[in-house]
């Protein structure tokens, strides 16, 4: 079944602007500038469905009137055929990193930006993203105040839209549909990265836009690491091996892990990965609109350390999902906000000895006086092959 | 045929590290920090073989004496299974961009870093990533000079050893081979995201570790960007179709692009699509050691003007590759410097009207008074299929 879900509507995109323009004036803030890089591309394909490719990009909001995108030298037609802003402006310091000089070609500077976008307090969303150097060139040009906005994107972000949900729900459909895939065709004697290539291959078939984020096959010693990437190392039969898969569709990513052994796993590794799953499937209970998050994390990691293995938690269990497969915020001990409806998480158990490690991971969404909404949950289990 | 090609020794990463060291004595540089991300990481693979997955990460270099790899804090095991570097210190600054808290978990900071590190002239390669917030904590704490460091580890970088160029040949075959695959497989009607899921299960079917860098299939109007990213646009018959593929091999990266139709080109299009082949073969014929970069840009956007398509030229005809696709320096009509042997580079020939555009690109290694080897040429021709 291809996908059939609609792409976010230029209205909803607009919407969007309006809601930032409405939390700026609350914030006193009357120009904001949300940064995004190829890796990091949450708010400029929330603000305008753009994803930058080599280069970077800025999303450009006044108080009052319409935005404009601000890209590379190299991206003018790309951003052209994918912005839902249709104000474009090329600037030199959103060029790749092999730095190209682009002789001949005269591109705006930020003080002809300031001179049009007139502001006494500019704020910038993805403060932790921004090149010192472009802040720097902001800084000789802006006369104002400069200061931290990310709080103002975020905080719309963070509730999805009943169309965002349907797409994260098919991210999700696409995502158990390449784990699907991987444990139709996976054998020992693969090796770690030819398994990914499977996935990719059948998400993108499906209508997949890409990866969610850089998935991961790992196994035996490489699957303590909680952040992977795979190697050339072939699958052997006992060992542990973790698949860290998720499809991007639309702009929307989401995940699933799953353990699996081929073979017998030993009786100590079959009951440690046993807890991991039933610590997911806690999580994803204990995630409810009007609960502290700090409170599901104290659960959890109270279960795991009670059941022997407190010393095996890396971080909370659970982080947010959307545009990225892991967004802000992070469930953790010291949460101390509430989970609101249709807020949207990855519960993501991941749990590691110094011999092997493996992780349990689903996307759900926050609902009222029920269990989240599990949008994935292909075989949830211990899985043996 | 599996890849057969052995990673860079410890002992090569460790020249490097002296090499840096040696520069940053004649720059009286007496600490450096190479900083890389997720999608910019050529800096911190080069020199401890780790591309950060999620977080960010830096290598850090004293006068004298032994390296550190900074990394975030989930990014431990991983790092440790990666780094050729022993010395690892995780670091709040470096964590991902969800910004998770970590309550409980008490990591270096900067001021312990300088305590250890003493240093007066700290150097920063990789200063237009380097976030501005990881700037200022650096300042708080650091009492001498901050120095831009980019020319001390390009210029190393810049002349590939002879192992570094049989990992970009291997690099250049798998990408050759996913372009194969590719040609053998693609019909109309199928998804451009499809086509680049068949090139990806290709490429780590054959001992890729992943794409090179995010890859794409473009068609019709959509060729018309010079970057791109592939869409769920259906192939049709006679229109344009951009194939931009390239595999990453134990960290070396490289690309094939080619244009072709499904029946039969317009006399117009297949005439400029010749053009594009003729300036890819008059770039690689052009780059030898001892000439100077700016005269390869002048005759080859020369001849392109003479031909009539001067108006169709976006950037420089060629551009480094290594760790990155690309990479530091661009070959553009102000580059004043000489080419050297066993540099390599991409000979990348974009050009494009506004209905349709197309790239011809390789991996070429640059030889003395000879033309540049050619890493791939598999149908550098107007394909139709």
């Amino acid at each position: 079944m291809i996908s059939a879900i609609p792409p976010v509507p230029d209205s909803e995109f607009a919407e969007r602007i309006t809601k930032v323009q409405a939390h700026m004036a609350g914030a006193a803030i009357d120009l904001l500038l949300a940064f995004s890089t190829e890796s990091e591309p949450f708010y400029s394909r929330y603000l305008a469905d753009y994803w930058p490719n080599f280069e970077t990009a800025g999303v450009l909001i006044p108080s009052s009137g319409d935005p404009a995108l601000l890209i590379g030298p190299e991206s003018g037609t790309y951003a052209g055929l994918k912005s839902r802003i249709r104000r474009i402006i090329r600037m030199p310091d959103f060029r790749e990193s092999s730095q190209p000089q682009y002789p001949g070609v005269t591109l705006p500077s930020w003080g002809d930006i300031f001179t049009e976008f007139k502001s006494d307090t500019f704020g910038i969303a993805g403060w932790d993203l921004l090149p010192h150097f472009i802040y720097c060139n902001i800084e000789k040009e802006f006369k104002g105040a400069i200061v931290n906005a990310d709080d103002i994107v975020r905080s719309i972000m963070m509730i999805k839209s009943p169309l965002e949900l349907d797409l994260l729900r098919e991210s999700a459909r696409l995502s158990e549909l390449s784990m699907s895939a991987v444990l139709d065709k996976i054998k020992p004697g693969m090796t770690e990265t030819q398994v990914v290539g499977i996935a990719v291959a059948a998400m993108t078939e499906a209508g997949a836009e890409s990866p969610g984020y850089s998935l991961w096959c790992t196994s035996g010693k490489n699957t303590t690491a909680a952040i992977g990437r795979p190697s050339l190392k072939k699958i052997e039969r006992g060992e542990m091996v973790h698949l860290q898969l998720g499809a991007k569709y639309n702009g929307y990513s989401t995940a699933i892990a799953r353990p699996l052994v081929f073979g017998t796993p030993g009786p100590s590794m079959k009951k440690f990965m046993q807890l991991g799953c039933d610590a997911e499937n806690m999580t994803n209970d204990l995630m409810r609109a009007g609960v502290r998050a700090s409170d599901v994390a104290r659960k959890v990691h109270g279960f795991i350390t009670e059941r022997g293995y407190g010393d095996t938690i890396l971080y909370g269990p659970a982080h947010g999902c959307g545009h990225m497969e892991c967004e802000f915020p992070f469930v953790e001990t010291s949460s101390s906000w509430l989970l609101e409806k249709n807020m949207t998480f990855q519960s993501d158990m991941f749990l590691a000895t110094n011999k092997y490690g493996f992780r349990f991971e689903d996307a759900v969404i926050v609902r009222e006086n029920q269990p989240a909404e599990e949008l994935s949950s292909l075989r949830r289990e211990v899985i043996v092959l």
